[in-house]
């Protein structure tokens, strides 16, 4: 009865969404091709055939559910307020939201790398992926080069900082686990600051 | 008979390397927990028995793979001459070590990122791992440390540029497969470039 229960509750949407978080979760300690649609009903506390009417079967699933983890960071992000005094600009908005978020970018960085070290690469999930880091470098860039512009950072090259600085945040979520290194908002706002030095004008 | 020849050509020291480098190989594409004895013995040319002659079980050849990867990297580094001459000292032979043993710590590091993003912890496995990031860490700190106290290198907080070098490398390999970025020879120049210029007195 408390799954019927829960089952009525719940709007197609709410429904969609509730799938793909479970299916976000159980990505984070397992790999994608190993979880079952048994399982993943199991953890929504639906039956089965519940999973397949919103899904046609686990290969659209799983594109669904790294299609919802980088759209919930790009919204969340994008709904963030962008405080034009801040010293790094939109990038710090985009930090706030990697600390904020880090739970869930903990498991759509597993999902990434799941896919990233499948043998048959996934050209429709790594071009998700790609759209993911284009924006978070392209994010960082702009943010250098308009300080830049302002005189307030140094001449750097604006493309490698950001590529660098997009590398270190991937360093903290992809190693994280296998460094037993949990403190995603400590090493961010680190980098965060050793960036900001790094572009300091010298004096 | 071509097995057989060949396996009349390794003595048993040669024979355990093979078999564990032939796992560290099927353990870039796979989860360790999905390889099978039988898999490894087809990707080695041998029996199976052959296997369980060198390693009792599976768990003790997971590991025996972990601590062979990372012993293989720090032997390479601890072989390398170190240049008193080089801007980063010992540093600057670990960037280049891990340089040359890109695409062995690509396999490393998935393996030890299946050892971490496990739902039960393998406190064996992540000791090994450990040690091998508190030697990275431990090696960029001296030479930092050195650099300030030369004169060469402006004060900085070394444990945290060390620590934050280390991050950055992991984001080269850890993050490389997701982004489709496997320049790791680039990518490790310029953090390393970028390192000596945030190091760099000024003026």
């Amino acid at each position: 009865m408390a799954k019927t229960a829960a089952r009525k509750r719940l709007d197609p949407a709410e429904r969609r969404t509730q799938i793909l978080d479970e299916m976000l979760k159980l990505c984070a300690n397992q790999h994608f091709a190993s979880i079952t649609m048994r399982q993943l009903a199991g953890a929504c506390g639906v039956n089965i055939a519940l999973l397949y009417h919103y899904f046609d079967n686990k290969d659209v699933l799983v594109h669904a559910t790294l299609r919802h983890a980088i759209d919930d960071f790009l919204v969340a992000f994008d709904d963030l307020p962008k405080d034009a005094d801040a010293p790094l600009g939109a990038a710090d908005a985009w930090i706030a939201a990697t600390i904020d978020a880090a739970p869930r970018l903990t498991r759509m960085v597993k999902l990434m790398s799941d896919f990233g070290t499948q043998e048959n690469r996934d050209a429709e999930a790594l071009a998700m992926v790609d759209e993911f880091y284009a924006r978070e470098r392209e994010t960082l860039r702009q943010a250098i080069l308009e300080g830049i512009a302002d005189g307030r950072f140094r001449q750097v090259d604006a493309e490698r900082t950001a590529r660098l600085t997009s590398i270190a945040i991937d360093g903290v979520f992809y190693g994280g686990p296998a460094r037993n290194d949990f403190d995603h908002g400590g090493n961010l706002r680190d980098i965060r600051d050793q960036l900001l030095e790094f572009l300091a004008r010298p004096g």
